[in-house]
């Protein structure tokens, strides 16, 4: 009978299509592979297809123009077929340690590399991700260090449309065994976004523990909540059942995030062990979320001690929308007034925003009030917000 | 410049391919829509496709045989295409309220439907989730009831090849708002599976949500662990980066997992408020993790109260590779001196485990020791685990 039992296993891990529901099925080519010089090769059985292209942020960018601009966007490039009807593309040159994410194309249809289980999810576009390890790429991959809890809470909020809402907390390796207090990050995400963003695409659970691990940064407690207030949960995660992105966009940047926002902070200090005070409280985001941050550091002073904005979308919100957006140049004065610790701007020379956060800067600037500036390359992507995490985390506390 | 910020999210959004990067992609076909008549249509903009099929469990099941024997598996059925391009399938009947997994195939490969990004992984496998609500999905569903948190959790073990290994801990939603202790159930996870697969495909979380909810079941710490001794996590969560399935196998069924499962027991009562005692405690799994339940509960007689084998693997461990599988007659002996409050045996009446669950209630009967079973519908499959689960948990404690 346990012979039976392992056949079936083999069977059902083998069988091309249908009976994978019991037991997992397994795709028999390798892909990706990183051969010994560094190059990567992707590979899809495809026999019946006509043609299969590969994107992703390790080809060269490509450059999209339009009436209203142009902007980059991540290359694409033909997979050539074998013999046998596996298709493959080996990168020409070896693709330096970091973390990517790619897609293949096939006859038109964006799909994710059979040949590997790490997908992580951007609202609606679901990727692979590759790691290559040996340098940059190790900060974001499991390492053995000790490792904190990722946990999916539900706080209490006075909102009118959902009496509870789903947010992703880290507490680091030691919350659980000690009696300590922590400080508390509150990490934003951007447009498209959800509470899973920050640990999915941006890996910030692997990235706190290898920086915990290796002393670059305080062991804190980071709250990750979900900043589309039209929702109470991710997709998958909420009432609604099958959320449709277009539906994501309401209620985003109407102030009603930013008002509630103390809710969150409230629960946070109640029921876990923080040190409850802006000495050890910072908020940062990625776009949206950093227009979030910004907004809400102003609108609830003395809240928060250190700010971060991650490519923010750093216009003004719309006053006739909130009181939130009301007299922003008397909050921001409200904000410096209480001397935080740390405000902290980082944006790509490419980005779409570049030109808000100059004019953001020379606002700061001419008021005289002090903070840290981060340029680096490229525009508005994953890439850099990861990097920002690591570069404003170090500074925290 | 806000202007431009949200005609960027939207040109982003609309962009077919490679600027996704940035904030999420829209997908514009509606796929899969439930009709008001109870039937669904599933679609794929695939315009340079030659042949795109739809394959899921809603559709009729196909017989596959070989020389091994037969068994049943997810049909496949062709979807049309229309003049635009968009192919569809739209079922001949209502569909019954239930979840479903299913995937397309565009061309000979599987795919998950771009339309729905509710998606769920059974290790190599990635399936796209429908629930059809208005009756048994529903307890699938998130529903605006008191949520628990879910959380993943390294606990330390003396295994010889990692020193911790992570686990998912589900606490019901007054957990963290009380100071209540509560019992434990350990949920197990099949081959294939690891400690993502009952909150994955189970929809462990939401069922649990929901029964507490309708006073079905206890408030109760639920407790799934990686069977997977190779490994200290899931792909994506592992050192290891990208784990192939058949990197899976070794070391799941040797009696390491079953020895060392005493840490898992030490560390939720030392951390978590539970009551531990076997008054308190219970173990249930499908299919490895039946046989697991059944090792584990034998090997550390008067642990378990409650015991549940779900579609098990119940035929004997290997003595030669572990203690844990010698005299087996002896422990389930000592395991029914203790009295255990509940045995309970679920299996499907098309399961290729069934004989060997006819012969374990032989023995039971013979040796006049209790137990319950129950017996459904169909075979090896993940809607009689979440069935049985419901099942199971009614009677807990």
């Amino acid at each position: 009978m346990k012979r039976l039992f392992l056949f079936m296993v083999l069977v059902v891990m083998c069988a091309p299509v249908g009976a994978q529901q019991t037991i997992g099925e397994r795709n028999s080519t390798l892909s990706p592979e990183i051969l010994e010089d560094g190059r990567v090769t992707f590979r899809l059985a495809a026999a019946a297809a006509e043609r299969v292209e590969l994107t992703g942020d390790m080809l060269p960018q490509q450059l999209i123009t339009s009436e209203h601009g142009s902007w980059k966007a991540p290359g694409v490039v033909p997979m050539t077929r074998r013999e046998d009807g596996v298709w493959e593309y080996t990168t020409p040159e070896p693709l330096a340690s970091d973390l990517y994410n790619y897609n293949m194309i096939v006859d038109g249809v964006k799909i994710t590399d059979p040949g590997n289980v790490h997908t992580v999810r951007d609202i609606a576009s679901i990727f692979n991700l590759l790691i290559v390890p040996g340098g940059k790429g190790d900060i974001f991959s499991v390492q053995d260090v000790p490792h904190g809890s990722l946990s999916t809470v539900w706080y209490p909020t006075e909102d009118v449309q959902h009496r509870a809402r789903r947010v992703t907390i880290y507490t680091p390796a030691d919350y659980l065994t000690s009696n300590q207090r922590y400080p508390v990050l509150y990490l934003l995400h951007g447009m498209g976004g959800d509470e899973e963003a920050w640990v999915g695409l941006g890996r910030a659970a692997q990235i706190f523990d290898n920086m915990i691990a290796q002393g670059r940064m305080k062991p804190m407690i980071v709250v990750m909540p979900n900043g589309n207030m039209a929702h109470e949960a991710a997709p998958g995660q909420s009432h609604e059942g099958l959320i449709r992105p277009e539906a994501m966009l309401p209620r985003t940047m109407d102030g009603s995030y930013e008002e509630q926002f103390i809710d969150i902070v409230n629960f946070v200090d109640k029921y876990y062990r923080t040190h409850p005070d802006s000495d050890h409280r910072a908020i940062a985001g990625l776009s949206m979320g950093g227009f979030h941050s910004l907004h809400i550091a102003q609108y609830y002073p003395g809240v928060f001690g250190y700010v971060g904005l991650f490519s923010a979308a750093v216009f003004r919100g719309d006053a006739a929308k909130s009181e939130v957006y009301r007299n922003p140049e008397a909050r921001l004065q409200e904000l410096f007034a209480t001397k935080p610790h740390l405000f902290w701007i980082g944006i790509g020379e490419e980005d779409f925003l570049y030109k808000e956060n100059v004019s953001l800067r020379e606002k700061l600037d001419a008021l005289n009030y002090p903070y840290i500036y981060h340029e680096s390359k490229d525009g508005h992507i994953w890439r850099n917000w990861r990097d920002y995490l690591v570069l404003f985390v170090e500074q925290l506390f």
